[in-house]
């Protein structure tokens, strides 16, 4: 028997990057359009969101570009937070501070490299109840053996060994890629919590070698290793829940070209693409048909919804479910800034972002 | 102490990809370029070289490309191979018989699934004295767990078997990725050889991640996998011998974009870039340098000269060295085909090839 119709309640997206600028005017509407009701956001800008005054500003100018979406801000752990900024934060309504280990990621190169001297803070914010979300990764170091396939296995310590001090901190391990990291949080506490985006649910390493529009780090791994996440999902485990870690790159910078950085000599100096994966704008749709991909639909509401907001203590308002009706729906092949939609199509230099499976069937669709 | 200079005699590349058409007009001279006397040329033309005469065609064309580089043909294992065409083949001079498993690699749609079936062909290899070149990796299943980490040690039985059933054939397996593979080629008897290229020496997986200049198939993996292959190579080990594996792609494949390939809608289509790296243009002043940064300048004979000319029974000529000094040489952005050289750097159609490490420095130069 299949479902041709599903409602749940206020999806929420736990873990999205929204941007600045330009970009930010194209994606934040996004969010909505995707079958949000509420994004938890990444405070990686340039630079690093890094106090409660940021925060809060920066917050209040997405709600501006996008007012029927409700928008919880973060902090960037760093020198600049101490247990007073915590609490200051903590009152202007700031939910949580993210962590990133040094230059594993976009904008991370103020990332931080030793937990113990952040004690103090994370006493702060045991006490406020905000919650430190973890990018749950050590940067690659070939003379110790550590490589991206490792760097998420290799932060496992960390988490325990903050969750051991801080029992009552809630601590969520962000974007979990690998079967380590899934038992990992399965044996900790109820303070510890876990995202799972839709991609790592769909991806594994052959996906994104050799195609930077699957390229984010962490990056994908083993069929088994995405197997341990649709298991954890597929069984409802309370403590995993979506956060799409969508985020958009032009695409000039996920396919750099001569064309688009000028000359063949400014391009061998990088050969790099943009590490991340944009989810926003189709994400409920996305969810629903991947989780219906391994047997999971009737964990969907446990896994947008549900659980999310069980942990993090936002329940879902009154009135408000999402409807997703079971109907064909094709993936755009971009989403371009209105300023620069009337440039060529194959324009390197326009600001264009283009979603994860672009151009793909979705079997779901919002009503 | 440090050697200013250093000399090996008639340095050969026993695994290279020298294509057709312009391309091969570009990069046939290269392999001289390179300061390699001998090519041992893979046969994943399109379509592929699948017997004696067409082996021997395309030998003759590369030699009126390259008329003082020694060329040795290959043909692609599949159902046109009987024992005659062996028998043929061998007589034409014709040294080598490669197998790629079905789509694993360039031009690959062709490759084989089942080794039996081919045993008759071996047999018919084993008395001739032909080489069997394995492309050893399985195909990617993710519903038996196989991805492209795990796809070589996967493959490593099938060399087994079928060494066990031929111990006389002589078996090379081709451009070994990982510790699994170097210690089965170990443990083998004498007919079982392995090329190792200068790239997989340097390269981990964090430097393909996101850089596309740097994937190919197989692609490199972890430190400890890479540390297995400067091993083997450092203790100057006779079976372990330079097979570059270079392969020139057009950049517009390594790095596609909707300029290169006409619009997004057409680009989303596939996003890939193609797998392949190229080394043949610098080829030995590039082993010198990576040999020297593992310590072991001093095998640099034995790996792109001794090892695997006594391996294939084909000794040096007299007198035929190559000087390398030590210098500061820069690798080319790029390089082009002349027809193409008055096109604007970026443009996205011109035939232009981008070398492993482009724009970097090598400390040693042919004299």
């Amino acid at each position: 028997m299949s479902t041709d119709r599903v409602s749940v309640p206020a999806p929420a997206d736990w873990h999205v990057h929204l941007r600045q600028g330009e970009m930010s005017e194209l994606i934040a509407p996004h969010v909505k359009q995707g079958g949000m009701s509420l994004a938890y956001v990444m405070p990686n800008l340039s630079p690093p969101v890094s106090n409660a005054e940021q925060a809060a500003s920066y917050i209040k100018s997405l709600e501006a570009l996008a007012p029927e979406t409700k928008f919880l801000g973060t902090m960037y752990l760093g020198p600049e937070l101490t247990p007073d900024e915590i609490r200051k934060a903590a009152s202007l309504g700031i939910r949580g501070v993210k962590s990133y280990p040094r230059g594993v990621t976009t904008n991370s190169d103020s990332g931080i490299e030793d937990y113990d001297v952040y004690y103090p803070v994370f006493e702060a914010m045991e006490e406020t109840g905000m919650v430190l979300n973890l990018h749950g990764e050590v940067p690659s170091d070939a003379s110790k053996g550590i490589c991206v396939l490792n760097a998420e296995a290799r932060f496992l310590s960390h988490l325990e060994k903050i969750h051991a001090r801080f029992p009552r901190l809630r601590i969520v391990l962000e974007h979990a890629t690998t079967r380590a990291a899934v038992e990992c949080v399965r044996r900790l506490g109820d303070t510890v919590g876990c995202t799972i985006t839709p991609h790592h649910l769909a991806l594994i390493v052959d996906d994104w070698a050799g195609r930077p529009i699957n390229f984010c780090k962490p990056v994908a791994k083993t069929p088994d290793d995405r197997d341990a996440l649709q298991e954890v999902i597929r069984e409802g485990h309370p403590r995993f829940f979506l956060g799409s870690d969508s985020a958009p790159h032009p695409l000039a910078s996920k396919y750099p070209s001569p064309a688009s950085v000028g000359s063949t000599h400014d391009f061998v100096a990088s050969c790099g693409c943009a590490a991340g994966i944009y989810t926003s704008a189709i994400l409920l749709p996305l969810c629903a048909t991947i989780l219906e991909s391994f047997g999971a639909l009737d964990k969907l509401e446990a896994y947008v919804s549900a659980n999310g907001r069980a942990f993090y203590g936002e329940p879902a308002p009154a009135g408000s479910e999402i409807t997703l009706r079971r109907a064909s729906s094709k993936i755009p092949d971009a989403f371009v800034h209105p300023k620069h939609e009337d440039k060529s199509d194959a324009d390197a230099t326009k600001l264009q972002v283009v979603p994860f499976w672009a151009g793909r069937e979705l079997t779901w669709e919002i009503a």
